[in-house]
C-alpha cells in the first residue's frame, strides 16, 4: 500500500475566490511546515487537530513569499482519508493555486492520481467501494433526487443491505459446511435442504427488490435521454426553450466534439431530462436534416423518451406517420402543438397512432399545456412509486450488472436445491452469489478493477 | 453600513472534489447552527474560533439530510472580512453546492454581491482599496510575475509608499497653515518657500518613479497584446503553435462573442503574451483575410507587440513591405522563418526595413531559433531592468491615471512656488495632490466608485 504523501488541487479549476490544495499522508503536516510561515512563528506540528491557521507560504529555496493562505490541519484518523490531511486555502486563480501545488510537490509531496484521496479512504477502510462510487456520483449529480440517491449511498444504506444479504448467505454456507462434515446426522440433511431453499428464495427476493429500483436509479443518476422529433416548424425549438426556460438547465459538452452544446439537462419535477442534440434542434430545427437519417435512427434507438411533436393546425402528413413508426416500441409522449390556431388535425387518427401513449395538447406560443406535459413526463417515470427520500436506489451500472449476475447465481442455487442436487454443488452457486454481492461493496474485487474505478474520478478527490 | 450576514459560493463553479459556501456577518455562526448537525450534538456557537467540524446539513423544514460537510468557524476580528466567518466545505458539483447555498439563504443569510466579502474587508478597515484591488488581480493573474506584483500590493507595499508621500504633503500643509496663521514671523515665509519647493520636488520624483514601473506593471497584469502578421504560408500558425507548445497556454473567451477561442495567454520568460485572434490565425492563416483590412489596422494599432513573419526562402514582396509600413512606430520583432530552405530573401533589405527592430531567423519546422525569439521578447520588455521580486509595480489603470493626475497637480504646485505665487494658492495644488493619492488607497473616494470597483469582482470573494 502507498504510504507516501499525496497532493492535488481539490477545487474546480477557474477563477474563484478560494482554491484548495489538499495533502494527505504521513508527511502532510511536516511538508506543509516546510513552506508555511505563521506571523507568530508557530509550527503546524504543534497545533491541535482540526484547527485553521493564517500565514504565508515561502519558497524554501528563494525565501520568497508565494501566497497568503489559511491552512487547515486535520490529523488521522478523523479525516476523509483516515490519514493526516492538510488543506491549504489560497486565493483562487490558476497561477496562484498552481504555484501552491508546485511548492508542496517540490517539498516532498507526490502529485495525487485522480480519485486517489477517495481510494485511500477506501483502502484505509473508512468507506466501502459503493460509498466511494457515490462520492463521484454526488459530484456529478444533475438534480436534487440524483444527489439524494448518492447521499444515501454514501451513508452506507446500500452497503448495509448488501452486507445483510451476504451475512445470510454466509450463515447458510456455514450450516452446509456442518452438514458436509457430519453426514452421520440424517435429519441435518433434510433441514439443510429446507433452509437452503428458504434462505435462497429470500436472497433472490431481496436482489429483485433492489433491481426493481435500478431503472429509476439509473435515470436519476444519468438523466433520461430525451429526443424531440417532429416535422419542421411544428415547434420543436419552442418546446426545447419552454422546458429549458421553466427548469434550470445545465449544459454539458461531450468531449471530443467541436460543437459547443450537445446536451442540456433540465430537471422536470425531479426527472432529469438529458436533451440530446439540442444544438442541432436550435440551429436547424430538424434533427433528421442535421445529422442524417441513419444517425437519427441510432439516436432514437438510444433514447429513453421521445417527445413527438405534431401541428394542431395542419393535417397529419405521411412524415408524421413515419415518425410514429420510427418511435414504435419506445416511451413516447405525443405533443399536439399550436392549439392557438384553428384545428385541422384529425385527433382520432392521432389517438390511434399514439396507441395508448399519452397525448398532450399545447400552445407553446401562449404557454399553454406545459404543466400538463411536465406532469406526463413525471408520471411516466415515477408512476405508482410513492416518492420517498428513504428509498435505496441502485443507480450504478456496475452495481446493476453485479446484481443481475448474483440473481442468476442464486437462481442456479434454487434450481439445484429444487432438483435435489448434492449440497456441495449448491454451495458453489451460493458462494458465487456471495462473491458477486461482495464486489459491489469492494470486499472481493481485483486491484486492477479498483485502479480502473478510481481513475474515473476527478483530480483532487 | 451593512450588518446583515452574506453568503456565496466561493470556489469556481464546476465539477471538483470540494466546494465552499462562505458566510460572513454577525449571524454567520447562528445561521450555520440552524442547519448543521454534529454527530456528537455539539453546537457551532460553543466551539473555539478557527476550528473545523464534521457533520451533516439538515433542512430544518423537512428534516432531510442535505449534505455531508466540514464546517470551519472563524470568529471576528481575525478573519478575511473582520466579521464572523463560517466556511462550509461540501462535496464539489453544481447541485451539491447550490443546495448548500440555498439552505443557508433560506436560514437567514443574504446572497452576497460580487466582491462583497472583500468590500467588507475594506469597509471594516482590514485592507485599503489598493490591497482590495490586488486581491482580484491575484485571482486573474496569468503569470508568476503578475502574481508577485499582486502579492506585493496585497502586502501593502504600494499603500505604504502612497501613505508616506501623503504624510510628507500633510506636514508641508501643516507648516503652510502655521505660516498663514502667523504672518508676523518674516523668516517663516522664506523658509516655507524653500521647504515647499524641496518637498514638492521630492513628491514629484517619487510619483515619477512609480509611474516608470507602470508600463511593465500593466503588461504584467494584463498581458502584452501581441499580433502575428505575415503573408499566407510564411509560418504564422507554426509560430503560434511553437509559442503555445513551449509555454503553457491559458485560453480565454471574450464574452459576447460566439467564437470559441479568441485569446491565448502564453508566458514567455515571465512576459505574458496575450495572443490576439489566435482562432483567426489557426483557421485561415491570415488575420487580414479573416477580419478585414479595416479591422486589422485597428487590431494592429491596439497591439503592444507585433511579430512580423517573413519567408526566408522567398523574395520580399510588396505585401511584406506594406506590413512593415503598417507596423511603423510600434514594437516589432521581425521573424525570418524557413531557414531550412534555400535563401532567396534579401537580408540587407530586411535589415533596412526593420529599422533597428530586432530580427530573429528561425526554422520553426526544425524547431530552430525559438529560444532566440523568446529571448528577444523578454529583453524587449525587461531591458536593463534588473528583475527584482521586491520591486513595487503600479499595474492598475485606475492607479496609473490617479498618479498621472497627481503628477500634474504637484507640477502645478512647483510652478506656483517657483513663480512666487501666494502660499495659499500653492496649498490648493498640494491638497489636490494629497487627495488624488488618497484615492489610490481609498482614503478619499466616493461610495459610488467603491460600489463600481467591487462589482467587477467575482462572486464569493
Amino acid at each position: 500500500m502507498d504510504i507516501d504523501t499525496i497532493a492535488a488541487i481539490s477545487t474546480p479549476l477557474g477563477e474563484g475566490a478560494i482554491a484548495i490544495v489538499r495533502l494527505s499522508g504521513p508527511d502532510a503536516v511536516s511538508i506543509a511546515d516546510r513552506v508555511f510561515h505563521s506571523p507568530n512563528g508557530k509550527k503546524l506540528a504543534d497545533v491541535p487537530t482540526h484547527t485553521i491557521h493564517y500565514g504565508q507560504l515561502h519558497d524554501p529555496q528563494t525565501g520568497n513569499v508565494v501566497e497568503e493562505v489559511m491552512v487547515s490541519v486535520m490529523r488521522a484518523p478523523k479525516t476523509f482519508t483516515r490519514e493526516d490531511v492538510v488543506e491549504i486555502n489560497c486565493h483562487g486563480g490558476l497561477v496562484s493555486v498552481n504555484r501552491v501545488l508546485q511548492l508542496v510537490l517540490n517539498s516532498g509531496a507526490r502529485m495525487a492520481e485522480p480519485g486517489e484521496f477517495t481510494k485511500r479512504a477506501f483502502l484505509n477502510g473508512r468507506i466501502d467501494l459503493s460509498q466511494a462510487e457515490a462520492v463521484m456520483d454526488l459530484i456529478r449529480a444533475k438534480t436534487d433526487k440524483a444527489m439524494n440517491v448518492a447521499l444515501n449511498q454514501i451513508e452506507g444504506r446500500l452497503s448495509k443491505l448488501i452486507r445483510k444479504l451476504r451475512q445470510e448467505i454466509l450463515e447458510v454456507l456455514a450450516h452446509v459446511e456442518v452438514n458436509i462434515d457430519y453426514p452421520e446426522y440424517d435429519d441435518v440433511e433434510e433441514m439443510t435442504h429446507e433452509l437452503l431453499l428458504k434462505k435462497s428464495l429470500y436472497v433472490k427476493q431481496e436482489i429483485e427488490k433492489l433491481l426493481r429500483t435500478s431503472q429509476q436509479g439509473k435515470i436519476l443518476r444519468e438523466g433520461l435521454s430525451t429526443v424531440i422529433i417532429g416535422r419542421p416548424n411544428v415547434g420543436k425549438s419552442s418546446l426545447l426553450n419552454a422546458l429549458v426556460h421553466e427548469n434550470k438547465a445545465i449544459v454539458t459538452n461531450i468531449p471530443g466534439t467541436t460543437r459547443d452544446v450537445i446536451e442540456e439537462y433540465v430537471n422536470v419535477r425531479g426527472v432529469p431530462l438529458r436533451l440530446v442534440d439540442t444544438a442541432g434542434i436550435r440551429e436547424t430545427e430538424d434533427i433528421v436534416e442535421r445529422i442524417g437519417v441513419e444517425r437519427s435512427r441510432q439516436v432514437l434507438k438510444e433514447a429513453d423518451l421521445i417527445l413527438l411533436v405534431l401541428n394542431y393546425s395542419e393535417e397529419l402528413t405521411p412524415e408524421d406517420e413515419k415518425l410514429f413508426e420510427a418511435a414504435k416500441g419506445m416511451d413516447v409522449i405525443v405533443i399536439v402543438n399550436k392549439t392557438d390556431l384553428p384545428q385541422k388535425i384529425d385527433m382520432e387518427r392521432v389517438q390511434k397512432l399514439a396507441n395508448n401513449h399519452k397525448i398532450v395538447t399545447t400552445s407553446l406560443l401562449e404557454e399553454q399545456g406545459i404543466d400538463e406535459l411536465e406532469e406526463a413526463i413525471a408520471s411516466l417515470f415515477f408512476e405508482g412509486s410513492i416518492e420517498s427520500q428513504d428509498a435505496t436506489y441502485v443507480s450504478n451500472s456496475r452495481h446493476i450488472a453485479l446484481l443481475n449476475q448474483a440473481l442468476n447465481a442464486i437462481n442456479d442455487a434454487i434450481a439445484g436445491v429444487e432438483a435435489s442436487m448434492p449440497v456441495d454443488m449448491v454451495q458453489i452457486d451460493l458462494t458465487r452469489t456471495w462473491e458477486l454481492l461482495g464486489e459491489i461493496i469492494g470486499d472481493s474485487v481485483h486491484e486492477s478493477l479498483i485502479n480502473q474505478l478510481f481513475s474515473q474520478f476527478c483530480l483532487g478527490k
